[in-house]
């Protein structure tokens, strides 16, 4: 524990000297999804070579077909030393609409706030201050310690808001170098400015578009109305059959592979501190509209969804028009949990269409793509570890928390690699990511180096 | 039946001249929805007074606000003779697409069939050939016997095809002058070409337009599913439950005024001839999707109907976006038979949707207008009068049929001035009415004069 202690302490008098790294890596622009900010990716990918590298990092810039990535590779060379992946992104979103901005979106400065001093520029929630955390705690341990807790492999990409075009190819020719025992994901958030959580449940998804076609073309209802069938009314009847009274889900086999939470987990998401949680409230609405009998959180993090994401048919312009449409369509979403399994739920999906259409009616799909949900085991040993490390740096209880959505990249990790991720970030609801004035709370840059010191030092054991 | 027959014979024997007359009627072109062809829609109008003038009617142009009206009466000064105002339109859809045409849309010219003569030319069907049906029987008995036998008052609108805007005001400003013992109306069909009809029955329309309303904007799905309300859910399940098993409507109240055919129309209906008739097969459909136990013309002609002709929600693009949508809207029409109440049934749904409303949503409504259906009593002495005298012209029994759709004009004619419509037309389900080619057959121009010259005697009782 000296050793930790040392390191916490280093990470504190270093505080200035981080802010000052943090601002040199947030003013580059490294917007990956506009090609005019292609060198801008570069340099900030060179910038973090660099600094890797300053800290005793076998560091190299790879390429791909779109921005490099980073790989930095640190080993204890200790026996049995547990192998870390660590997983940020150096790519920021555009700052777009520019004059909701108070201050410019890549020259970063410190705002005094009522609740904290915090850190202004784009790309400081998401992702930049996050990974720094994790370097500066790399750092503390290099100039204390000489050396990492355990083998650390560090994998930068510069496209994930930008859709990680070129990671699945970079994980699969580079399985063997990328191999490790966990993840570590630093791109999620703290439950409230003083709960830290441990993401460890993202939803699946399978995603299926449904055309109904009934007549071959489009009929007048006077003509044909009563007669012909319509493809609207028979999309309505599959999308209200999917749901039963108590808005379970009424597909066979929808919930194999859908465990009840632990009990302990349940009761701690029943009584979560809500000060400054006004989830629906928020958005205009006042009761969950889940399962009948499931907590908030139970609805959005741990069971699976059915959802309708869009619907089109027939004339949808302004007054009337007497038709009756050839065809309808909708975009159906299931989120998914537990040990769900992708296939067969699109499968069932698809025979109950087909169960449901009446005669003269055909029906086309257009799969949108498939996803498993992720699960960090509860039981997983070193989630009981960070558990304890993030308890000893926020002195209160961590929440065990899940994530509506789906993050494709932990998805990539599990299914080409074969390994679990262990989601650990430190920013707050209110970050603005994406939108203007984004922001980082000093304080989770800060504690968040200290939380990951500790947890490096817990998962080494 | 002497005068009679010296009336028909006039009419075969004019034939040339009469489709010289039609040619020239034709040749004009009155398209009321493009104003570039104002001025031939008044040409015209013109023509139609000097024709109407000649065969000794009081005729006039009368302005509106858009297109002129003809007004034309010759009075029989015979004391309790009937008084019949026929309505016709003299304007034309436009011709688009042009390069369809096999000869140009306003130069009529008659093409030799297998089946029989047809005279090609825009509007030829809707309405300029039915409507000199008429002319040319008044003609025939003004030539024969110098005089009708009925009291006629001719009515002729130039903005049937663009929505008749000028007509309610013109009715209600001309009600005493304009009020007759019924309506005749030469712009519907036969069964087939063998078989004329009359239509007794158009079904009434109700169109609401239903937007729901659930959280303050658009959501992640991800973030938020399983805990916000869907309205694209909502939605289909107020429509999913618009219908029961057997296709019956389950809105409140929605059959109060349905009456069940009388027993030998019902039975008509079920043996119509069916040769050249695939109504359901001509656009890819098989079986009749209406009310179980119903028969196909009942479902169309007799029977209510409730369809979504739209329907929009959520994103409509191509692939997927992972949204739950703050708003879904449909636009549902309602069509009414018999005495079904318009107002009624508006507020039955609209209660119907208010009960299925959740928690945190709300509904607007947007009516899109309502209007009764009109039907002529099956037992109206003019009905019996009119079936036999189609009868000795056709040699077979007349179709008495219905029309899903409506005619606006009908409705205005009846609650506007409290009149029933005998509608008795020529045309054929092939006449292309509203495309490319359109055409008359030379037998419904012909037999159609002779026709109305029956009717006119008969009616004159």
């Amino acid at each position: 524990m000296a050793a930790l202690d040392a390191v916490l302490t280093r990470i504190d008098s270093n505080l200035d000297q981080a802010l000052d790294r943090l601002f040199a890596l947030i003013a580059i622009p490294s917007i990956s999804t506009d090609p005019t900010y292609a060198a801008d990716c570069r340099r900030a990918a060179e910038w973090l070579v660099g600094e890797l590298q300053s800290l005793g990092f076998d560091t190299a810039l790879r390429p791909t077909e779109g921005h490099p990535m980073v790989v930095a590779k640190a080993r204890t060379g200790r026996q049995g030393a547990p192998h870390l992946l660590f997983y940020g992104h150096y790519d920021v979103q555009p700052p777009d609409p520019l004059d909701l901005w108070e201050t410019p979106p890549f020259a970063p400065r410190m705002a005094d706030m009522p609740t904290g001093k915090q850190i202004i520029g784009r790309g400081v929630a998401d992702d930049k201050g996050q990974l720094m955390t994790f370097v500066e705690a790399c750092r503390a341990y290099k100039e204390t310690a000489g050396a990492l807790p355990c083998d650390v492999t560090i994998l930068l990409e510069g496209e994930e808001e930008s859709g990680s075009a070129s990671l699945p190819a970079f994980l699969a020719a580079n399985r063997d170098e990328l191999a490790a025992d966990l993840v570590l994901v630093c791109d999620t958030g703290m439950w409230d400015r003083e709960t830290p959580a441990i993401t460890t449940m993202l939803r699946g998804l399978v995603l299926e578009e449904v055309v109904i076609h009934a007549a071959d073309r489009d009929l007048h209802s006077g003509m044909f109305g009563g007669a012909a069938v319509n493809p609207i009314h028979v999309l309505a009847k599959i999308i209200a059959d999917l749901h039963d009274e108590t808005h379970r889900i009424t597909l066979p086999g929808f919930y194999d592979g859908v465990a009840e939470l632990p009990p302990e987990i349940a009761e701690q998401w029943r009584h979560l501190p809500q000060e400054g949680h006004d989830f629906l409230g928020d958005v205009g609405l006042s009761e969950p509209a889940g399962e009948k009998g499931r907590s908030l959180q139970e609805m959005l993090w741990a069971r699976p969804t059915c959802d309708v994401n869009g619907i089109i048919g027939g004339y949808t312009g302004k007054g009337s028009k007497t038709v009756l449409p050839a065809q309808a369509s909708a975009k159906f979403s299931f989120r998914l949990v537990g040990q769900q399994d992708p296939e067969k739920i699109a499968a069932s999906f698809r025979s109950f269409v087909h169960a449901r259409l009446p005669a003269d009616c055909h029906v086309e799909f257009i799969s949108h793509g498939a996803s498993p949900a992720h699960q960090l085991p509860f039981s997983s040993e070193a989630l009981t570890r960070a558990v304890a490390a993030l308890r000893a740096e926020w002195n209160t209880e961590p929440v065990l928390a899940g994530c509506g959505g789906s993050i494709p990249i932990v998805g990539a990790f599990k299914q080409d690699l074969g390994m679990d991720a262990l989601m650990i970030g430190f920013g707050l609801d209110d970050d603005r990511i994406h939108s203007p004035n984004e922001k980082y709370e000093l304080s989770s840059f800060h504690k968040g180096a200290r939380s990951w010191a500790r947890v490096l030092a817990a998962l080494a054991g």
